[in-house]
């Protein structure tokens, strides 16, 4: 049986890339959400990489809880690798050869900016408990003196997991025209009751240990070391999730062949958790623990906005990447699924992908290959759009064996807002915003398909139309494209009854089940036409075949109007009408309507 | 915005029922899992109604981890009403009225069984932490002392949630010829690596608070009070799904209009976990905590068989009823799920609920009117089929407007084990049970179907042929029967495939989409004929419609063996032939088939 041991030092590699550590001092007062203000105050930092000429190149890093500045190369302290060495790095997603990366300590945090165990210029102790309780909006803000300092007045993009998303989420809301692109990683517009729950567990952890001495341990010589470890064991728990733990430990036993039948550690995961309490309470300052949480613990973007979310991004330029991971239960991918909604809301530019794994909140440290080629892609997409480094190369070729999609194309007036459900890899989309100029929006199912898309600078939501449509707000797009796919989504009504919600028009192309050379197959063979020659039958995803009249009969129940019909026969042949003759249902291979709302 | 708060005393119609409180003091020494014995010993127990005459009444609650023996009537120490009187009382599922039921206070607990605050004869002092480490098994040893002491040979059921359930699942295990039926309510058969986590958190809060004085805190006048407390907070997130807790408080304040920038309790869903806290300390005794949780962390019935938990069972005559529910993240339904399993692998007597609800953990505590109709239809079943409160009455009437069931069921020799997929209110197997004295399971998607099923005796588990197939090992069936379903599954083949893999043989029937008439009506109308007459087509559920060729087409492609087919034609005549001829695919409007595997 494998033991668990606490990790040797690695430094492999992590020498060969070191960035440049500086601290800033602001003389100033900062104004803080209580209604205070702090300062002077220190903001420490590390940057990699060179900022360009045009100071377009920088990207801004937000850590997590209980992270700090130094993400990339080793740690000065621990001497270990950075927390997001995978993300950060020459070739890495975010590649320090191309971008200028910035990160600092946050405001509150005890890695050399300003937080509970800095020394009050006003007492000449440390400030501890009489450190004000701040907020992430506060902690942005002193983030934004530092870009300042830096020179930059827009980042390229800000990127954060976690907590570290709140930051990057803060920044797109308070300084919109500050960034180009938000990253925003496994986190949340705000915390819900459990998150709260937990933080409160750890407080109480450490508010109740005699060693934090109401807070002045540091001048009293004690610590609340079994405090804040067992604040570290709860929080580290809702980093896993329950099966990468079973995966990871077990029931396995830690240096024993059987039970001790007493309360040492027989269990690996008892000996994991107790060293993570105990290498945490050797970095970290357990009031900046208080503090942060706080931080966290008070964060709700829509809270200004009477709860609609949508109203702290009121138009935004931001570009958006959102990351959800499927076993995150400490922000769950709904989390993410109500950024996405609320900022479809106010038209932003938003790509969303779930990423399916079992590793849980600490997935976004972890080694997920799909996570990082999503976030490559979208900053590359972004980088080409904006021409960073080098011409904008143009796109927008249809594959000709789909002859309905350029049906579909030419029936779009351009210039509009247009979501394509089931956009694949968005070659419908590239060829309507280069040739037709429209605001081109997709929802997709394949992740791979997501990728190719983003890398391409659209802006694609990962999704199944089947329950995904929800992501839209009412009649947010003139046109809303389904092709090849009503029959085989799960509630073809409910579909339709969404497209038309979404849409002012909506285009729907489907293979007629009443076509005549299938009727005459079904009566000669004996066999189920609606499986193709080359396909067995039980493989197939035409759950609902229907007939053009079928189609029909389905729009009449909805009370859609038809605007135009194209109807492709055996030969290929296009008839264009208003609505399709009689014999259409006999003679249409395929068919192509545009849809639109009653009048009146 | 609504405030939490403590909720008040309501004694209100519990005074009406009190039981019987009672002791038992054994004076012997009893042998315990970690090699050595304890005793005399107390057990502390209360009863509620009348034991008859045959002593077969009798039914034994075994209570979670910091409950207690005062299940029902009024709790004598918090004057609030028993942990459980929602299923216990007359009338009520577990009907007082009918039943001897019996709870007694777990071995190592502290509410009058013997436990680490009961003296130690030895010393004259508590035991404190010289208390032995027990098992779940230890404590299942002393409620059996218990029963035995009451006269009673054979329970008629043991019922518990939880670590309840543990002790329920261990009684079956320990001691099957005295148990007729058990119900395992939100449980698992061993312990996960994130529930010993969340434990071990609790541990080291009580272990760390100076207060717990090495365990002596009785003799020393301290107590592990904030230890005890955060334990407490840490477990009660657990209990409760994360919609539940944001249902009940969201992100409220108590008391309070706007943040107080500081550690109070600005959150409503802190305070609550700070009153759990508190008013836990109250009523608990720490190390009691400290070696119950021990024992639940020690629970793996696999263990002593290479981890094959089945074993633990080995042909069981126990009936199961076993309760899980879908939001439920410390038990989850995939821990029931493998415990069907393995009772299953056992051909052991199960039946399985998945209850859907948001409320956590703590559903089976609350109002959760269908998990209580199927403990009470399924100890009901049992007591009717037992003629414990009057003569057994046969049943097995088949519906008239299913001619296929018929044709199935004399399909079937007499005397064999029997699957049903899909097996609805349990007709089938019923009318099989009767007419053929098979020994008869079913597999039912909606719940309502298992609660008559389980109703009238019968042994059901509730899941999706789609998926949970997989319950059921390899040839544990004579005859695996699917009627009238393979069109409407989402994987044809594998379907067919999984219930060749469980049954000796198996049984389908289907609608043939060759059938004549149906080819004449696409031919003709123009309209998909899968669709009814009187049915939308986007509502259907048949989606994968096949021809009897088709059929055909898929046992071959999975070697299956026809071994006989039974068409109907339009006329409801019935052909029986050993392989279909080749007008069937025109002429059949449906078709039975029993196949096999191939033969050597």
């Amino acid at each position: 049986m494998a033991q668990w041991r606490p990790p040797p030092h690695d430094r492999s590699g992590s020498e060969a890339y070191a960035g440049k550590v500086a601290r800033l001092a602001v003389d100033a007062k900062m104004p803080l959400d209580n209604g205070n203000a702090i300062g002077p105050l220190d903001i420490a930092y590390e940057t990699w990489g060179t900022l360009n000429d045009q100071r377009s190149n920088a990207i801004l890093i937000c850590h997590a809880l209980t992270g700090d500045q130094f993400c990339a190369g080793t740690h000065p302290v621990t001497n270990k690798p950075g927390w997001w060495p995978t993300m950060i790095g020459p070739g890495k997603p975010i590649d320090t050869t191309r971008y200028f990366v910035i990160c600092s300590n946050v405001l509150g945090g005890c890695m050399g900016s300003t937080g509970p165990k800095s020394v009050d210029p006003g007492t000449g102790v440390p400030y501890g408990s009489h450190f004000p309780v701040i907020t992430i909006a506060d902690m942005v803000r002193a983030q934004k003196l530092l870009i300042h300092h830096l020179g930059i007045a827009r980042l390229f993009a800000v990127v954060g997991g976690s907590m570290g998303g709140m930051n990057a989420l803060q920044w797109a809301a308070s300084y919109p025209d500050h960034v180009i692109n938000a990253v925003i990683i496994a986190s949340a517009a705000r915390h819900t009751a459990q998150n709260i729950a937990f933080n409160e567990v750890g407080r109480q952890a450490i508010l109740s240990d005699p060693g934090w001495a109401n807070g002045e341990y540091l001048s009293r010589e004690t610590m609340p070391r079994s405090g804040l470890a067992v604040a570290r064991m709860a929080a580290h728990i809702t980093y896993l999730s329950k099966a990468a733990l079973q995966r990871k430990f077990g029931r396995n036993l830690q240096d024993r062949a059987a039970f001790t039948y007493g309360f040492e550690a027989d269990f690996q995961v008892e000996s994991y958790l107790r060293h993570q309490g105990n290498s945490f309470v050797e970095r970290f300052d357990a009031n900046s623990y208080l503090y942060i949480t706080r931080a966290v613990d008070y964060f709700d973007l829509a809270a200004d906005y009477d709860g609609n979310l949508g109203k702290a991004f009121p138009g935004t330029k931001v570009r958006f990447c959102i990351v959800a991971f499927s076993s995150d239960w400490l922000f769950p991918p709904e989390d993410s699924r109500d950024l996405v909604i609320a900022l479809n809301s106010e038209g932003a530019t938003v790509s969303f992908v779930e990423i399916e794994t079992d590793k849980g909140h600490d997935a976004f440290l972890l080694d997920e290959p799909e996570f990082y080629r999503v976030v490559s892609g979208f900053l590359e997409g972004s980088a080409q759009q904006q021409g960073l480094f080098g011409p904008v190369v143009p796109q927008g070729k249809l594959n000709p064996i789909r002859p309905d999609l350029k049906l579909i194309a030419d029936m779009i007036e351009p210039g509009t807002r247009v979501l394509d459900v089931g956009s694949g890899d968005g070659a419908l989309l590239c060829h309507l915003t280069a040739e037709r100029n429209v605001d081109g929006r997709g929802l997709e199912l394949s992740r791979e398909g997501v990728r190719l898309s983003v890398a391409k600078g659209l802006s694609v939501i990962h999704g199944d139309a089947n329950r995904d449509l929800e992501f839209f707000g009412e009649g947010a797009f003139d046109y809303v494209v389904l092709s090849r796919t009503l029959q085989s989504v799960q509630k073809p009504r409910g579909v339709l009854e969404q497209l038309m919600r979404i849409g002012r028009r909506a285009i729907v192309s489907f293979d007629n089940f009443g076509f005549w050379r299938t009727r005459y197959k079904l009566m000669m063979t004996g066999r189920n036409p609606i499986y193709g020659e080359n396909e067995r039958w039980w493989h197939s995803d035409a759950i609902h075949p229907f007939t053009l009249n079928d189609f029909l009969d389905l729009a009449q129940s909805l009370d859609i109007r038809i605007e135009h019909c194209l109807t492709i026969d055996g030969a290929g042949k296009v008839s264009s009408e208003t609505y399709p003759r009689p014999h259409a249902n006999f003679m249409a291979r395929e068919a192509v309507f545009l849809l639109s709302h009653p009048r009146g």
